[in-house]
């Protein structure tokens, strides 16, 4: 037929790499009621300040100027009052920072997108952990790199050794520092300040995504990467490390609303980036979003931390209770999930298949959020969305059937 | 200073040649309350259904089943309702499919950075006319194509004729037939017919930009080329046309809700990369959009019909009454922008920099819509946001400075 479009010849070079998330499709089958779910990294919707942003968009659109702007287009940076707001957040966590350094992104998920864009040739190497964050990897395979892994607690040894093996640029580092997606683990301020070093030495910017930093329910706070970095001197104009920061896992995901807090210099590329990509953030949802951490944040976030930490609680006993010989899992001291380990003939994708057919349990399995092909006897488990009576009888289903399988 | 990142040499090859706009950059000035301004394609904001969008919100954020949904994360593909609200428009406009055939996107700013992302390859030639939206050129120029141009009336020759000398893969033609940014001209039937025979010769997708297609003040609608195509036989799903809607010139931009229609293959790879690039849209946003589509689209439409064309009859008339001869201008049948044609011994930069300093008027240069370094003497001038006596006012002062500088 003339005209008849062939797409697959229609696509560029990078589309064969962007693949589809296994959490994300897994959130269809999050739509059964009757499905206990340890799948996605999906806050408590019970927990959402609903009330308090309720009201704040009562007040704007109750308001004709607040509503013109908020409903207006707005500069890519985004709307200065929540960037003066996030100035200050970042201050207490130890980053001295103006409202240059800031820009508002939609969700983590976009800087990641921006920063895959700005710094990833084709063929350029970016570092990663295994297992890393695979929303990372998707946002940064649209931009065709080969990876390298750096050691959580070991940065700096492989990604060195491999230097020269794996050829092409070193561009960036990327690390999920606090309650890391996949495994819940909390990087040591000693592998941080080692992990500092290798970027240093690298030249390359550190993405440090803080996607779980509020979340801790227990044990001493580690500074975050750029907050170490500054304090060994210098200013936040001068420091590779670029910190990801969002709203999504504290005030509520579907507003879509996070930044970007880095170098004035990089700052100005992602807004050009932004300007390019979407123009700009919602205008309504960033008001929003200023007036709620405003009166609501801190009380949200311990909120949070209670419910979230006596869920933790209960997945770690039930996995006691349930898991047979040989299951071992991560104690994560906050953030959303635990991260198990099965006997190595024990395949996670397998066992999801039967999970869900047999015991009507979701989980994901880890070789997802492997760039070297490890992980297939590795899970994750959320316990952040079940409670903690959902999480008993569903660790105890998968306790029998991985029983049954061994 | 060991460590210290030189941020030239961290880019990506892709950054140089993503640029800021003009327009963007104008925004700012746009704050001063003094300036008539003629720049930007921004709605009105007193016409928003700022009443409705508010009680939207209310209703959503009131009814705690929906506002957990609404602050919740969601799928890729966007809110199912909208969609299907966006079937029975598409419909409406004479172009048959399905809810698989509809992605959100914010805005359909997002839409061209996707469809950029998947169509292009570095050195791969995109067809534009010239001029062309700048938006569209920014988001494509992340991905480091070459430019081609096609006539926006004379479809068909320039592409064919320069098909070698370029080099490179022809990747796609992009075009914004409906009163173009920033022509504010309306591609004829038989032009649309002979651009839809050029790229079922060349093979290559046609992204259509919508963005102003509902805001015909007079004249006879011409069918969109989707619908043009579909009409010819075949159904969306072998149609190589994409198209680009968007919320914001009908609704409001600030909430930042466009669509893509398209074969069902393409949108399957437009949700890949929108789940890669920021997971999905606001779900409260799509919600809100819904129901404000639902209840008050026509009758939103008929209120900026109606305002929008006493003003182009405003423009068109200071026009005719301040212009020194030697200038001409385009006579919109609907949209938000006049394209005037200065003598060629006159710069739209220049001029601009005198009307702001001068006469406190602000428009859009002409040159950054061309890809091929024309347009220095063309100004586009917006209508949609000054009201009648602004307008009279501003084209006054900037007749009588056009008239000093001949």
């Amino acid at each position: 037929m003339p005209g008849r479009i062939q797409w697959d010849a229609s696509y560029a070079d990078r589309v064969p790499g962007m693949q589809a998330s296994e959490i994300r499709e897994l959130l269809r089958v999050l739509d059964q009621p009757e499905i206990i779910s340890f799948a996605g990294g999906i806050p408590d919707p019970a927990l959402f300040p609903t009330d308090a942003i309720g009201e704040a968009c009562a007040t704007i659109l109750g308001a004709p100027p607040l509503a013109r702007q908020a409903l207006q287009y707005s500069v890519s940076e985004g709307y200065l009052p929540l960037r003066q707001w996030i100035v200050g957040h970042m201050e207490r966590l130890g980053v001295r920072c103006s409202i240059d350094n800031v820009v508002i992104t939609s969700g983590s998920q976009q800087g990641l997108d921006f920063l895959g864009k700005l710094f990833l040739s084709a063929g350029d190497t970016a570092l990663v952990t295994a297992p890393t964050y695979l929303g990372a990897l998707q946002a940064f395979n649209a931009y065709q790199p080969r990876y390298d892994t750096i050691g959580f607690e070991r940065a700096g040894l492989t990604a060195i050794a491999c230097r020269e093996p794996t050829g092409g640029r070193i561009a960036l580092a990327y690390v999920v520092p606090d309650f890391a997606n996949p495994t819940g683990e909390t990087m040591s301020e000693a592998a941080r300040r080692r992990l500092l070093d290798l970027v240093a030495a690298l030249r390359v910017p550190l993405i440090e995504d803080a996607a779980y930093e509020a979340l801790r329910f227990e044990g001493t706070r580690v500074p975050s990467c750029l907050a170490l970095d500054l304090a060994r001197g210098g200013d936040i104009d001068s420091s590779c490390v670029v910190y990801c920061g969002t709203f999504s896992k504290t005030i509520a995901p579907g507003l879509r609303v996070g930044w970007i807090c880095a170098s004035r210099e990089l700052v100005h590329k992602v807004v050009l980036a932004k300007q390019a990509a979407d123009l700009h953030c919602a205008t309504l949802n960033q008001m929003v979003m200023h007036r709620v951490a405003s009166s609501a944040y801190d009380d949200q976030v311990a909120t949070l931390v209670a419910t979230y930490s006596r869920r933790r609680d209960a997945m770690l006993a039930a996995l006691s209770r349930h898991m047979p010989k040989g299951v071992s899992w991560t104690k994560p001291e906050g953030g959303m999930f635990v991260w198990a380990t099965l006997p190595a003939d024990i395949d996670g994708a397998a066992l999801l298949a039967a999970a869900l057919r047999e015991s009507r349990v979701a989980f994901v399995p880890g070789a997802a959020f492997f760039v070297n092909g490890e992980g297939a006897n590795k899970i994750r488990l959320n316990y952040s969305l079940p409670d903690e009576t959902s999480i008993e009888e569903g660790i105890g289903r998968l306790g029998r059937l991985v029983a049954r399988g061994l």
